[in-house]
This record gives structure tokens, sequence and C-alpha cells, in this order.
């Protein structure tokens, strides 16, 4: 594994900001995109129960139909893919059984010696105390995917707005989500920063280092 | 800004894993954890309001201190530095109002310019529906940086191991945190893997693209 140097790292993060006009006819490459795909099949998730769906919107109409419900930001209608994270609603034997047996084909193995970290599983997110809140535990883990996603694509040189500024049920509804089992939790509008954004030349405000970390 | 290969992601990628043994003597160089403490200070977060503090533990004493609330897992003792990701459990007017001022500092202007901004996360997360969860909503802020510092770290050639498996009321307790206001979200040590990690070789589980990824 080749590292990148620190300051270039840095470079991108700096480069990076929450877009708040995308140039709508400038569409993500296709070698490009597969990588932030791959990006999201490759996040980490709880055990790695990767209790998710990502719903990547091209569609035009789809995606004007869902303005409304993004308090009217117009990004996830102009961007080049809006990503639409979404997770389970509930956490289920069935589905820890699904990530057992990839395992084991994965890995090689039986089903049979994952016992044991299966029932570490259900004791904790089906049927154990975090069991009761799968729906909030899974959009921790969506919020992961979210964090990676647009770091990722900020090393790529593709912009990204991360918003939490829609309503959620009219997303499920548009999009059918409930016969899944599946809720949307984050969205992530990518593609190319307009030239005519005035927010992409203002300086980034963060807290002094010192305010947010702490050494011991 | 200069993009890296999109291939270059993907093998950072696939190399990360979730370290199980860390490497105990090696320590993740000065240039390169200023690069990581970078990119904590430039996590996005909702508003940009950055509901929290990062406390990074080296001490070898309150480490040990940590395990036996930790699942007994031995990572955050001996890894390289331990990100421990806290959270405000309330949003308050005066940290907005910080935030404001922040804002004015560095973009020039005033705060009453920016009224209308402060209006509206003080309707939000403050005095809003979001604001009597909080805490629940700045731990997502906290997963954000979860994931974006673990791709970081990847991409470094650091390792990592993002854990949930701890008590947040021992980590709260051990660290005083209640006199900020802040409870202990999600944990991140970093180093270098050991090479009697069997992890480290054992192939990545995800579920197929086509499972995870939808079009439309």
């Amino acid at each position: 594994m080749t590292p990148i140097p620190p300051s270039q790292l840095i470079e991108a993060l700096n480069w990076r900001y929450a877009t708040k006009v995308f140039n709508r006819g400038k569409i993500i490459p296709a070698e490009t995109w597969a990588a932030l795909e791959q990006t999201l099949v490759l996040t980490p998730s709880s055990y790695g129960l990767q209790p998710w769906k990502f719903i990547v919107i091209q569609d035009k109409v789809l995606r004007e139909k869902l303005v409304p419900f993004s308090w009217k930001q117009r990004q996830v209608a102009d961007c080049s893919h809006l990503v639409v994270m979404t997770v389970k609603k509930e956490m289920t034997e069935a589905h820890v059984d699904t990530f057992i047996n990839r395992i084991a084909e994965v890995r090689g193995g039986t089903a049979d010696a994952l016992m044991g970290y299966r029932n570490m599983m259900m004791g904790d997110v089906v049927k154990g105390p975090r069991g009761q809140q799968a729906a909030q535990w899974a959009k921790h883990q969506a919020y992961i995917a979210l964090g990676s996603l647009m770091t990722a694509a900020a090393l790529l040189g593709i912009d990204s707005c991360p918003m939490e500024g829609f309503v959620p049920e009219e997303y499920d509804r548009i999009l059918d989500l409930a016969k899944d089992g599946l809720t949307t939790a984050v969205l992530l509008p990518l593609g190319y920063r307009s030239e005519i954004d005035p927010y992409a030349s203002l300086p980034k405000v963060r807290f002094e280092a010192q305010q947010v970390i702490e050494h011991r």
C-alpha cells in the first residue's frame, strides 16, 4: 500500500466544502464514480453488519420530485449523482444469518463455526439493548458511510454536500422504502461546484484546534 | 488541488481493516499525526456547529484504566494514539453564539449580519425538534468524524479500529466529562497492526455491491 503524503490529504480536506450550487451539466466520469461506489461497499460498520442500502439517483424527474421535501435545496436535483443513504428499521435474525453465510462464503468454513459471533450479534443488536434502538444504531453506521464518502470524494476532486435538511417520511414514501424495511438516514449529492457558488471561495470556519482537541 | 487516482483510494480502503492487535512499540510520526488531528478539525458537521471534543490519549496508565470498560479490548491501551470522540449533551444558545462569533472572526463582518443563520440554528437544534435530541444529533456528527478519520488514516497508511463496545458512563466518569457537558460517543484507536494479528490477512467480508447499492 502506497500512502499519500499528509500534505495532500490536508489540501483535499481544505478544498472540500458543502457545495451549495452544483454545475448541472458536469457528470462524474465512470471510473471515478465506480471508486466512490466501491468506497460505499467497503465502508466499515459495527460487526460488519452493513445495515444499509445506498440509493444512487440520476433520474432527473425523480430528483425534481424530491426538491420540495429537501427544504427546497436544489443540490439534490442539480448534482451529478445523488446518494440517498437508507438504513434498516429493524435488525433481524434473517439479516444476521445472511451476513454469517456471507462470511463463510468469503472466508471459507461453515456457518456453524461462526455460532459464537452470531450469538454475540443476536444478543446485542437484535435481541439485546441495542435491538430496541436498531434504527438509531443503523443510522450511526450510515454516518460512517457519509464521513468516509465525503473524504474519499474530496481526495478524488469530487464535490459534495452533506444534507440532513429533508423530510424522511416523504423520502421513504417517494422511494417506496417501507416494503424493504428501510428508512432514509442522510443524503449526499455529489458532483462539481458551479463557478457561481459564492460559498466556494469563503474561508472555512472551524474552532481553533485547542478548543476541539484535548491531549491526555 | 491534485486528486489521487481512484485506484489508490481503493487500494487504501482494501488495505484498511478493524485492527485487533496493535504493534505496541510503534508510534505514529508527528507530521502524520498532525494531519490526522487536522482531519478532525476539518470534519464537516451539521450547520458547521462542531458539537464535539476529541480527546487524544497517550497516557499509558489512563488507557489501562479504560480497558475493563472497553469489553476488555486491548486496542485502547496498545495503539499509538487513542481518540475518544465526545459530544455535547445539549446544544446551547451560548455554543451557537460562540460559533456565530467565530464565523464573523474568520470571514469578516458582524454577528448581527448572521442573525438569520443564528435563528435557523436556534429554531432547529437548540429550541426546535432536534433540540430535544441534541445528544443524538451530536452523536451523528461524531460518526462523520469517525468515518472521515478512518478513511484519512488508511490513506496515510495508519491502522485503526472503530469501537462501539465500551461503557459510556464509565468513560464519562474516568475522563471527567460531565463538568464540560460532554459524553462519550465512539472510540478510534490508531496506530500500526501487529504482525501477529490474524485478522490482518483475512479477506474482507462485504455484501455484493448490487445488494447494497441500487440505481434509479
